[in-house]
């Protein structure tokens, strides 16, 4: 039992997954262990191997720089800034943008001990003044310490020739006056728009 | 990006797991690629490479016969009777049990088209009538489809000379009446005992 004591440690350290949901992902696949198991370790030891942090945005591919950055169709004057990877997957996913990213690895939080030096800023500040980029998006979260780390950027950004923009707030699509929070009805009433 | 894709459909195949908590733990250990993803893969392979399904009592472990089948301390007169591997696990967490084990493998179904020769039926009649055996604990689950299993296995051992139990029924340790259904409150006011 020590090899599958072992597999479900270090399946309850993946996020989602707890003590209980582990041994119910080692049991399913020590039952099938053909399908699942071989080919899952191959798939770990694949990434391992393949995986490349983009020297120019911070976004994670199997090349350097990954394929957003070396596609020459992607627009060099947006630059979208959020804070993970999982965001850039996020807005990647709905295929309306265009521009490039960066990748901030975090966000500043004071609680966390997280500073400036900790994130991508510094390399931001150098490509947004590159003279390519005529806009910056801030794509980071809505909360207290996105909202801090959007303004602290938008403050480095001041010196460069560059168009700051944020994500619109308002009411989610299919959102619910009733289900929504204070905060994001506020936000939405304060940039109400003229139909 | 291939082999991060080819690694979320994986990692998606995971019970508990969905197409976006799946995202998460590939970025989550590509994060920490040296820490999880290197020694993950390892733990497959050993996993993989150690298994043993105990051909005496269904239990997997990586000798068989299992450890507790092997276990000369653990009571032969006493087997329990359970669906799957994990019920055993959820068993042996509370460490009251001192007796052995028969796993099923599954529960009858006729809507899954389970019949008594998928499940290791045959071999429980065989091992409940080998003479050691002098109670069966039949603790398959209180669903429609673990109570038939239950009866259907009392009238296959009703000419092994064996006391066949069933785990009690009732309020679990913390419930709450209001919040329990009918047929809980029902089978625990059926089974009440005198204090």
């Amino acid at each position: 039992m020590r090899e599958i004591d072992h597999l479900i440690q270090l399946l309850a350290r993946l996020p989602g997954l707890g003590p209980r949901s582990a041994r119910r992902a080692a049991l399913h696949l020590i039952k099938n262990a053909e399908a699942l198991i071989t080919p899952l370790a191959r798939a770990l030891n694949e990434t391992a191997a393949a995986i490349r942090i983009c020297a120019t945005c911070g976004n994670v591919d199997t090349t350097d720089p990954c394929a957003i950055c070396a596609d020459p169709e992607r627009d060099r004057a947006m630059l979208c800034v959020v804070e993970d990877i999982a965001d850039l997957w996020a807005l990647e996913r709905t295929g309306v943008y265009s521009g490039r990213y960066h990748v901030l690895g975090g966000r500043l939080s004071a609680l966390d001990g997280i500073g400036p030096e900790d994130l991508r800023i510094a390399s931001l500040v150098v490509r947004a003044g590159d003279g390519d980029v005529g806009e910056v998006i801030l794509a980071t979260n809505l909360t207290v310490d996105g909202q801090t780390t959007a303004h602290y950027i938008t403050e480095r950004l001041a010196d460069c020739d560059v168009k700051v923009t944020r994500l619109a707030h308002g009411v989610p699509v299919g959102g619910e006056l009733d289900y929504l929070d204070d905060g994001t009805i506020t936000a939405a009433l304060r940039a109400r728009r003229t139909l």
